[in-house]
């Protein structure tokens, strides 16, 4: 058995210190993420996967604890996956708003990790559902997924969750305002978090007027109003999370949009390869040669491409 | 001879129309796209050619029309691609900023044209190096490169020429902030258009002070203050592109660039060429079949892309 194999054993047995090591090198990338991730895929699938997201200062990480806090009420285990493409920092709890998350560190039955790098080729996109993937099959039965911003990375990365929530605050803020469409289009649950604040009727009004605009497909994603530092609401969170699991696994939706994003991770391994072998294509021997032959005007670039591929 | 070699012949004599044919067909991209890239190839080279990009509203189709002029005033001829990544429209005169070069509309030393298209895969930005190739191996001796904004692939296209001028105004505007490195970066020539508004001193100021943080590399590239709507300042301008084109040619950094440029280019074509490959394995029998496997977890994703590519 590689070492490999042996930790993802004791992973699968409980063991953190080999999950965190296992997480890490999928985030490397490379073959030993390749181990991990076939060892991964076959058992996963049991969890159920929530995206959070929203602006840089919504509130996500407190409210994320909260939902961590009533979800261990009942028993049941949680890991929780920070992913934030815009920072170096990767591993523990490392990034700033990573700490109020910390009322959870003596708890073992919640796993929390940051994703940060961007290292190796595909980036983020490829690690994540990887990352996703074995905390599914080392038998959390709900993994969720958070992001720092409302980049188009962090939009995607939360929308290809089981359930997507959108977290917004009163006036919705700056932020927020480049990307609504792209927000609207993902939300299953839409939160106004910080509902204390001034604007909370306006910012509802909107939402339902943007919502409208949405074709019915089935499911019309509900609103909640939460105030994460009182803990109002979150109750009300968690009952509108549970619900869309609820419709999503009972009408096929859950199936659908498992079996689409198969098909998006297929694609984005392809094109990493594709891309891998244009990239290796530079450090072949005929590289140099071609692009000489190229620049001094003997070959075409498309022939030249020809050449390279065939 | 085929059809497109008859129309490259009639063009080289001064053929406009047939000259306007062949920018299509290289705009639709396929097979005759190619053999005009094959034809234009082996005679491109001469050309100088001069990149102007900034915000729209900066003024540049009127600081282009004013260059145009004063290279006419020489007897010399000039070709103008006006690029604009983010309209539908392409062709002729169509766009509305383009009517102010209606005043060389009569004169066949000038040729125009609008290229906006990004139909085919690889679009606009394997597009461009084609068409000003074409325009090269015609025999205009000078190509100017027009983008209409500061995004990043107009930036892209704008700093690909031999030299590369960017127009801002004084106060710089709002849609110049976002990138001020990246225009930094790119720069040969700088041009404060609206000269005669409030703010010109400080905005010279700010570009000598962002400048001077640049490495040195042998060129500091001279800030020119025009007002392109009565033509003060354009020839300096003009004076200033020629310096450049001298210095460049003399140091050998048009070679070194136009090298680089190749390499550029030819990786592009390369990535076009693998990405049409992953949308082709879209249409291939195996494709659903694999698909299913990966969602039915027989197989996992990455193993599905080592059978699909081998």
């Amino acid at each position: 058995m590689s070492e490999t194999s042996a930790l993802f054993g004791a992973a699968r047995g409980g063991d953190r210190t080999a999950l965190a090591r296992l997480l890490s090198l999928i985030e490397r990338g490379g073959p030993e993420a390749r181990v991990v991730g076939r060892l991964s895929f076959a058992l996963a699938g049991p969890a159920s996967t929530v995206g959070i997201t929203g602006a840089p200062g919504a509130g996500k990480s407190t409210l994320t604890s909260a939902l961590v806090s009533r979800i261990r009420d009942r028993a049941s285990e949680v890991a929780v996956l920070a992913v934030d493409p815009s920072s170096p920092f990767t591993g523990g709890a490392i990034l700033g708003d990573r700490v109020r998350m910390s009322d959870h560190s003596l708890d073992r039955g919640v796993f929390i990790r940051s994703m940060a790098t961007r290292g190796h080729l595909g980036g983020l996109s490829l690690a994540v559902p990887e990352a996703v993937r074995l905390l599914d099959a080392v038998g959390f039965p709900l993994v969720i997924i958070e992001t720092v911003g409302v980049g188009q990375v962090e939009v995607e990365i939360a929308g290809e969750a089981d359930t997507t929530v959108v977290v917004v605050n009163p006036g919705w803020g700056d932020a927020v305002q480049a990307n609504k469409a792209g927000l609207m289009e993902i939300a299953d649950v839409f939160v106004v978090n910080k509902a204390d604040r001034a604007g909370l009727r306006d910012t509802l009004t909107d939402i339902e007027r943007m919502l409208s605009l949405r074709s019915v497909d089935g499911w019309r994603p509900p609103i909640v109003a939460t105030t994460a530092t009182t803990g109002d609401g979150v109750d009300d969170l968690l009952a509108a999370i549970e619900s869309h699991q609820q419709w999503s696994i009972g009408s096929g939706d859950r199936a659908a949009r498992r079996a689409m994003r198969t098909e998006v991770e297929l694609d984005r391994i392809l094109t990493t390869q594709l891309l891998a072998k244009v990239a290796a294509l530079h450090q072949d021997d005929g590289w140099a040669a071609v692009v000489e032959a190229v620049r001094s005007q003997q070959l075409d670039p498309w022939s030249a491409a020809e050449d390279l591929l065939g």
